[in-house]
């Protein structure tokens, strides 16, 4: 029996709360701190004898950590920690602004090499499991086309939209794949489907008093780029069942892979996800990818890499003879 | 442009004549050659300019070929083929007998190694796609449960058993998932379910003439193993029927991980297959991973290998660069 991974989070909101969750399923890992902005007694970690600092503290801690797990947003967190960590720590992120990902590889590639550190970034669903499977879709099957689906899932961005809306108390939005898209995508047929094409979008919007409901349908429905151009549902209800029924964060998509072998023979590949809890989700793909970067981390492969880079062996705690035995 | 890689195929049965049209697909790879034990004067290349050589002389032609695909069987072919030829080249083979994959690993592994080949075994759907499917459903949902499900398929072995039965002129038996046990699975219900309450059968079968058409259908739901304990469903059709609608070796199936990331929140990830020539669909996932093992070879990663262990960047034609830029 080996020592276990010693694994810390830097960052605790809903991502972090998953990784501490995923954490606990893997008995290979221990959980040896999370890191914070926030004031440490604000912080309730699942188990209450993991330990909380202040993220300042990070830097001093690089003997005690094998794989730091970033979890802060790609947005202002990632482009600051993701080299700065890397320069001291084997780390684990989920960056996702897809079209910045070549820059962002570039930013942690250097420092980790020069410290001989592994830095495993944009793992998660997509970027993540759905990159695999484009790329392996491609990879099989060269002649033909790959559709990538979202949801039934709850846009963030999409809501906030909603809710900036005079009149509007509460609301969220839902992104949903358009069945007729996903019949086509699986036929076989090599028509291309724009994003639009493939998706629709459902609002549940809770109104604030006196508010005019139509106004606000119209002002939703007509709103440029976010739902002028899709097929867009909404909804009224009650503040209640917003909180009762639209609480989970969740989402989940679609990768289908369809073409042809020879002249008329189809063949079909097909990834789905449908996750109740999206961060939940998130967080154990990062959790797996970290125990693959302490691996890599320790072959001596440094720098950069991506789940393009990572043998799926080395995400399983299993040995490779015992997945040979019982998984192949 | 680098130069092509030089592909073999050693065996022109559905699986080779699969693996040639695969190449054409793949303008990195070029064809040198097919190997047969037939006479070279039967074997009809897709491509006129594709020589054709006796499997004899496969020895002497080391220096001329990158990667040699195995497409021989599992059963006798390969466990002879596979040690002899992975001292000689890099090989690819689709072994499919799960029990016995330990024992040919090892004996690929050693001559491999002796000879700084790398041997890529048990590539295809499943062993193959399906395996890395298993493995990485376990290692994100650690806590849950997996159900393979095979078919809508043509099986060879339960065809071959029905054709045997006194009065049958022809006959084919399709394995399908039953709809019930495949709601059950996605549903994340933690129950396990047997091989038997996921699968049903169904056969098509000419009769000789004068063949007593309930005698026959009585013979093969009442067969041991076979049939016996499935929901199993004989329909009688015309020889001229069973050429027009079933002469396509479709298969497929669905590899279902649900689990729970934390009390009461439900995960669930499926892969499918769909397949309307299985041995086409084989033969390109056999070709992708020439691709990869011809990789692994130039990094100097010899030995036997499995899909476990290879990076699923290296089955693409393109740069680490461009699958970052394109399909992350």
């Amino acid at each position: 029996m080996t020592d276990p991974i010693r694994v810390a989070i830097a960052g605790h909101g809903n991502l972090g709360r998953g990784v501490e969750a995923a954490i606990l399923h893997n008995p290979d890992m221990r959980l040896v701190g999370i890191y914070t902005r926030r004031p440490a007694e604000q912080i309730s970690p699942r188990r209450p004898d993991t330990p909380v600092f202040a993220i300042a503290e990070l830097a001093g801690h690089a003997d005690r950590i094998d794989v730091l797990i970033l979890c802060g947003g790609s947005k202002e967190d990632l482009p600051q920690q993701g080299p700065e960590y890397a320069a001291l720590f084997n780390t684990v992120d989920s960056f996702d602004t897809h079209a910045r990902i070549p820059d962002y590889f570039a930013a942690v590639d250097a420092p980790a090499r020069a410290n001989r550190k592994t830095a495993l970034i944009s793992a998660g669903w997509d970027p993540g499991m759905f990159s695999i499977n484009r790329a392996l879709g491609e990879a099989l099957l060269p002649d033909g086309e790959t559709h990538t689906f979202w949801g039934d899932g709850l846009s963030q961005g999409h809501s906030d939209a909603v809710r900036r809306i005079p009149g509007v108390a509460g609301a969220v939005q839902y992104t949903r794949p358009v069945p007729a898209a996903m019949e086509q995508a699986r036929s076989g047929s090599r028509r291309m489907l724009t994003t639009r094409e493939k998706h629709q979008r459902e609002c549940f919007v809770v109104l604030q008093e006196g508010a005019d409901a139509e106004q606000v349908r119209d002002t939703i429905v007509r709103m440029p780029h976010y739902f002028a151009d899709y097929d867009t549902t909404v909804n009224f209800i009650s503040a209640e069942e917003l909180a009762r029924d639209h609480a989970a964060m969740v989402h989940g998509g679609f990768v289908i892979r369809s073409g042809n072998t020879t002249a008329g023979t189809a063949q079909t590949i097909e990834y789905s996800l449908k996750l109740e809890s999206n961060p939940e989700f998130t967080a154990s793909v990062l959790v797996a990818y970290a125990r693959a970067a302490y691996r890599l981390h320790c072959m001596g492969q440094y720098g950069a890499k991506t789940v393009f880079d990572v043998p799926p062996g080395l995400l399983s705690p299993k040995s490779a003879e015992q997945l040979r035995a019982e998984q192949l």
